[in-house]
């Protein structure tokens, strides 16, 4: 399973009730925060989110609506009393940031947190069965994408098969991937005979503020789930590239020409109060596509 | 008028809906925010307190649960086009936090900043009809607690009585301040004779983070309204000096001491759900004694 909440979905000045930045994806058992604007471990609690759960914090850019709320959430965590360790991945500046405001409240925190600076693109997290890479993407100021992928065997067994052909189960996990099993006397056991597909390993990415940008569609091809930012209308396409932000029509071009399966919009301009056009708007060009709403979850 | 509006009256950790520090001081047609917690602008806009009437910010300590909002307020004052100055009154190092989040967002306040270190106790904004000044608390670190003061003539003037003892009105000004007229023809008008007792000026002292300390009562001796912390209940005395922070008794007892005239607590520790006993315990030490509930205003 993998799955997206918003926790946040509007621009920098928060209006409303719509809050900046924050998405939790959950893959695989793991929950991860992506972005983190002021007020997100509120959201968290509105939405019972666990923050224990989160091991992993992703920070796409150090404009403050995608992290002031961050180190109001570290600092929680440890009166929370947490000792697990946490692995944050941020633009380098971020860590200067954290260390003073640390300094000078005379506290550390009580779990160990391990700060990955992005640097360049690829992956940044790998572990069995997911990974996490980095892209980037078009803002004023240096800005990240993230790419969640699960991974996942592409073969499913069939137990009683695999008994019949005589398959030892020491071979079970290479016949996953798809290989054939060479018996003893000598029969081949073809891959096809003992496994079905298994299910679809499951993709989602984020595309944090950004320019309209077509290496973006390169970067996200063919993913499950796409996240995009369209904080203006269509009309506004002259204002949003000046201020290096993406329109309904670009986000909903981006999507169609990845060829990916869905797309969430968000990061909404707080000069709109209605989002209805929004929707409307992307999908003329691109019919999947949702509005990014706080307290939803999107599954792929 | 002299009132008080709260925007956050829970410690470090927010729960039950309950917010950290943040409190609106009205007087004289002034708005002063005191200390700026997580999602503070988000409160303003909930209880409709108008950030553009906001000139001067004064934060007590440089613990997150008091200042990690004012960041995100003063970007946002930004982007609502906001020009008029404004003054924030602050520990020294919250300077060059402020000056390295703006950096790495590369933008500018389109409004000049005035930042005024707090450094020694005393007078720190002084303006015709009022005044605010600093002084210590007793916390784990370096922390303010701040003293507002109306400043008004103490004799309002019967113009009645003044005409009839020919008191020229160039004078009026020098009447409200109590000094008698000796008229040209050598009669005295004492100024009782054409005056009257005007309404008090009012006061408010906040009283951040801070130990039991009866220097405390000496700071705030005789003020219309005293704001203290309460994070814990009295059983909890020895849990709340470790920690640099003060119980309902303690609280009520300052407010004793020192003359005032009514108390509010707040700062309420996260594992209190329900905040009654705080009430209950202050009062019978300081019967008039409210809990400072957050989106009430309280009067002097």
């Amino acid at each position: 399973m993998l799955a997206v909440t918003i926790l946040g979905n509007n621009s920098a000045l928060p209006a409303f009730d719509r809050h900046p930045t924050a998405q939790v994806v959950t893959m695989e058992d793991q929950i991860f925060l992506v972005d983190c604007g002021e007020g997100t471990q509120m959201q968290m609690a509105k939405y019972k989110i666990r923050r224990s759960k989160i091991n992993h914090i992703f920070i796409s850019h150090l404009h403050g609506d995608h992290y002031f709320g961050l180190i109001g959430l570290l600092t929680s965590m440890g009166l929370l009393g947490r000792t697990q360790e946490l692995h944050l991945y941020a633009p380098p500046a971020l860590h200067e940031i954290i260390g003073m405001q640390l300094k000078v409240a005379d506290i550390g925190l009580p779990y160990p947190l391990h700060f990955h600076p992005l640097i360049t693109d690829g992956p940044i997290l790998r572990e069995t069965r997911f990974e996490v890479s980095c892209f980037p993407v078009y803002h004023r100021i240096e800005s990240w994408g993230f790419l969640f992928r699960e991974i996942r065997p592409f073969r499913r067994i069939n137990p009683d098969k695999a008994r019949q052909y005589e398959v030892p189960s020491s071979f079970f996990d290479r016949l996953k991937w798809g290989e054939s099993y060479l018996r003893k006397d000598g029969v081949l056991v073809e891959n096809q005979a003992v496994t079905e597909p298994a299910a679809k390993a499951r993709s989602y990415a984020y595309c944090a503020d950004t320019l309209f940008d077509l290496r973006t569609a390169e970067r996200v091809r063919g993913v499950d789930l796409l996240y995009h930012e369209t904080t203006y209308l269509k009309d506004l396409e002259e204002q949003a590239g000046r201020r290096f932000h993406s329109t309904t029509v670009q986000a909903a071009t981006i999507a169609r020409e990845a060829g990916v399966h869905r797309l969430l919009i968000g990061h909404f301009s707080s000069k709109y109060e209605k989002l209805q056009v929004f929707e409307q708007e992307a999908r003329e060009v691109f019919p999947n596509t949702d509005l990014a709403l706080e307290g939803v979850t999107y599954k792929t």
